[in-house]
């Protein structure tokens, strides 16, 4: 039977990427105790192909996560990148993967918990045998307005709004990135807000994070800031990108403010955005 | 050539719907003041197929639509259905039309103007000869809760709130419906929430929208009741559907009440859910 | 501390909903094999609320539904219900949840495996102590156009179209519905179609879907009619709800077919629309 | 009254963008032929902060939009980025615009004519007095899979995909750009692809897509090469960025196939994602 990707191609024309998208799978990833969570991912795979082949075989990247669906996690990409670029005989390979992850939250007078969902993302490439990964997560928070607060005789407007932290581990010797970990992400951002979010909130408890927020207004552009203070603090971040966004209160639209940051070390990878169309872009 | 479509069906099934969805056209509509506003809806539009034939004609329904471009009204409704049973040989037609309306609004104490955004919907249908249509406006507002006000010391939660309401006029002698303007329909539903939401707000503005929230604190059971009172007082209205939908400051989840109410007068179109895949619902 | 939602309310106005919706919560359902699947969910939850009550008590429906995140399925959602009535002090309650179902998908002639993602839908009712159950599930296919093939001397346009399928049982004797399974209802939909659609297709097996789609041509309005005599003949359905969706290839908009019918058993559950607005409506 | 956002920040943390996003606003673009035509933008507006200030004054970007929404062209985001720099007391500002825009399209045999939309995206930087543009324009098409039509006895997996352009033109003496029209873009994907994609298709159009598309089978590869090739030789490009994404009509998941290219001129404009979060991602 015939194969048309394997055909020469004349036209001289190298190609980024040439893989899946969209991919809704099941996953297992570990959480910082070191618990298994399942949950479903939105993924997208990719391989550079040379210009001298028509295609690249779009079966295989399927069955490259399928066989690795036991577990995918920061530790376990490098070795799915890999049997890419092997089973598809490429050079570079490109992984994206946006999924919800859940951890059990404790409101902050009652101690009642539930599970609240963050979501994440791993990006990882593999560029001529040196690796490259990224972490994302988007944290919803409470926001309330300086401004509002200022010139108000009582009151100020707040509402929900999403920090979207990415960032890049500095490499290790042994290869491998010192990342952060989702929830010391989510840490930071909550206290770069007014208040965090939480999923159960008794009475008590809805009285305590009105007045916290009150206590600490910002805008988007502090909580960036403040983000983007305790990154830089970390010695383990090599690279940052941190997004807020307001869903605002009196307005039908949103204020964001941005920052992306190095520490000057050099990378693979340069473009961090997520492009899975199905799922909402983390930076 | 063959006309497939027309071919004799065996199975005695009748369809309820075939037709198109997800399509964008530019519309014009007519605002109040009958000044022409130019728009872009997504449209779905579906004709009853009788059970003795296999399809109906797609792409009648592209040309019925493309000959109606110069306005798409609550007005021009019925000759669109009444083109498109005539186009189709059908004896029920159906037209769902999804789209933003903007409104120049003025800051209530600067009088700085823009334009504001109001997704509106117009379902129509038509049934052996009788018509039936429902209006729709889905509003954004402020709510303030009024637990968090009043068990706290200080400060109150609020966020941006959605009140979509639906309704259904009473039939006129002449064949009209009765039915009310979107721009009522704004009024109505900003009056039953905390505050209302403008596109341009300068410092005394700001300052005047946030005390006026803390002042009327609701809750979304509240914003629906409200609505649905102004609604029943109105006697052009034969039914409704309210729903309001609270972006919760203090969680990542919604808030949500729904209220479905009818004079008792008999109608056509018993189901008025937007089923427009690319566009939100709107009930 | 002051309890607002249990004042008194004096409108004489009782709401059919208020509750909770875009929550995402992980979920564990069981398959057919009565396998553990773990899985993400989009959740609303609500109760009526008598016209004498101003609000309903939010945090009770995370607190329900995180007592029962051991395992949600058509057999666990009466006691949800259950729970939901009692916690409320409600007279009715309502759950829809939406989430990705994964079954094992063997591809036509290679038996290559992998995994493929198919949307459901529980939706609950409990009204008075009658429950009623729907069941949903969307399922992508291929659809090869039958007037594309007859005009044209080769090939015929193709696409994903997808099927979504919602059924309710008959009621058992012992209170339970006679419900269909999810991998029944995905047989179905995919018998109706032109091919099914599969994870993972080596070359082979390419080749065999190819050509059974160009052998079974069919119209939205076919496969629409072919679900609908599958599911008349069964006499565990008590109603169905059956549309189809075709990504039309050669245009830019869809075209569909729905259909309703019901065997005229009386229910309780009158409206079976999906209207978390996180999710894709279902029906 | 309090002016919150000038206060002086002591962080030392400058910032790349503050400023609103998820803005629906009516908008006047030209076309080729120098009409008019109305259609609605989702926007995106920022501007640098400097670490000194605490905030930006979010309603100046609305009063500037508003002042400008007599037109919106690549030819008039100079002044509107000009404008935001003046009034926001900025060293950079940056626009993002995403909107459908409508091209008659005449059927190839019937040539029946009616409209058709097609996604496209203006983003613009101004950094230091140098302005740069990037246009975007996401075509639908109809792609034939060449391995399918090559090891099947008959019949091709066809589907809509979606071909995605954004370019950058050469700068020029003036100090404008020299860009391609949006209609040019078309009309390169288009040719890239097995087949147009139309509004309006009479039967005996429908035979000619058919065949055509049978035709001329591509892979999402072949046509991210194809767009490339034509870019190259067109002297006004001095960037673009192409990206093809086929709905699989035998999969439930994507195939994509990307490409980003420079003719090695200086830019100023680093990233030409689209980060408006209401709006699908162009690139």
């Amino acid at each position: 039977m015939e194969d048309v990707q394997n055909h020469r191609d004349s036209r001289n024309v190298a190609l980024d990427h040439a893989g899946v998208s969209d991919l809704r799978y099941p996953i297992i990833v570990l959480d910082r105790g070191h618990q298994v969570q399942h949950t479903v991912a939105n993924v997208s795979m990719s391989v550079g192909l040379p210009e001298e082949f028509k295609g690249t075989h779009m079966s295989r990247f399927i069955e490259v996560l399928n066989e690795h669906r036991g577990e995918l996690t920061m530790r376990t990409l490098p070795a799915l990148l890999h049997d890419l670029r092997r089973r598809l005989h490429a050079k570079t390979a490109r992984v994206e993967i946006v999924f919800p992850y859940f951890l059990e939250r404790a409101a902050p007078v009652s101690g009642a918990t539930a599970l609240m969902d963050y979501e994440c993302s791993f990006v990882g490439e593999s560029v001529n045998g040196t690796d490259d990964f990224v972490l994302g997560v988007k944290v919803p928070v409470t926001s309330l307005c300086p401004c509002s607060k200022a010139i108000s005789d009582y009151g100020a407007h707040n509402q929900r709004g999403y920090i979207t932290i990415q960032t890049r581990g500095v490499m290790q010797p042994e290869g491998s990135n010192s990342f952060v970990w989702i929830e010391e992400l989510v840490g930071i951002a909550e206290g770069a807000a007014s208040a965090p979010v939480y999923p159960l909130l008794k009475r008590p408890d809805e009285r305590f994070v009105t007045m916290q927020a009150y206590d600490r207004p910002v805008f988007v552009e502090d909580m960036v800031r403040e983000v983007a203070l305790s990154l830089q603090r970390d010695p383990r971040v090599a690279w940052f990108h941190v997004r807020a966004v307001n869903q605002e209160s009196i307005h039908n639209h949103s204020a964001f403010a941005q920052i992306a940051w190095t520490r000057g070390i050099p990378t693979v990878l340069t473009d961090a955005a997520i492009t899975t169309s199905a799922g909402e872009v983390v930076a």
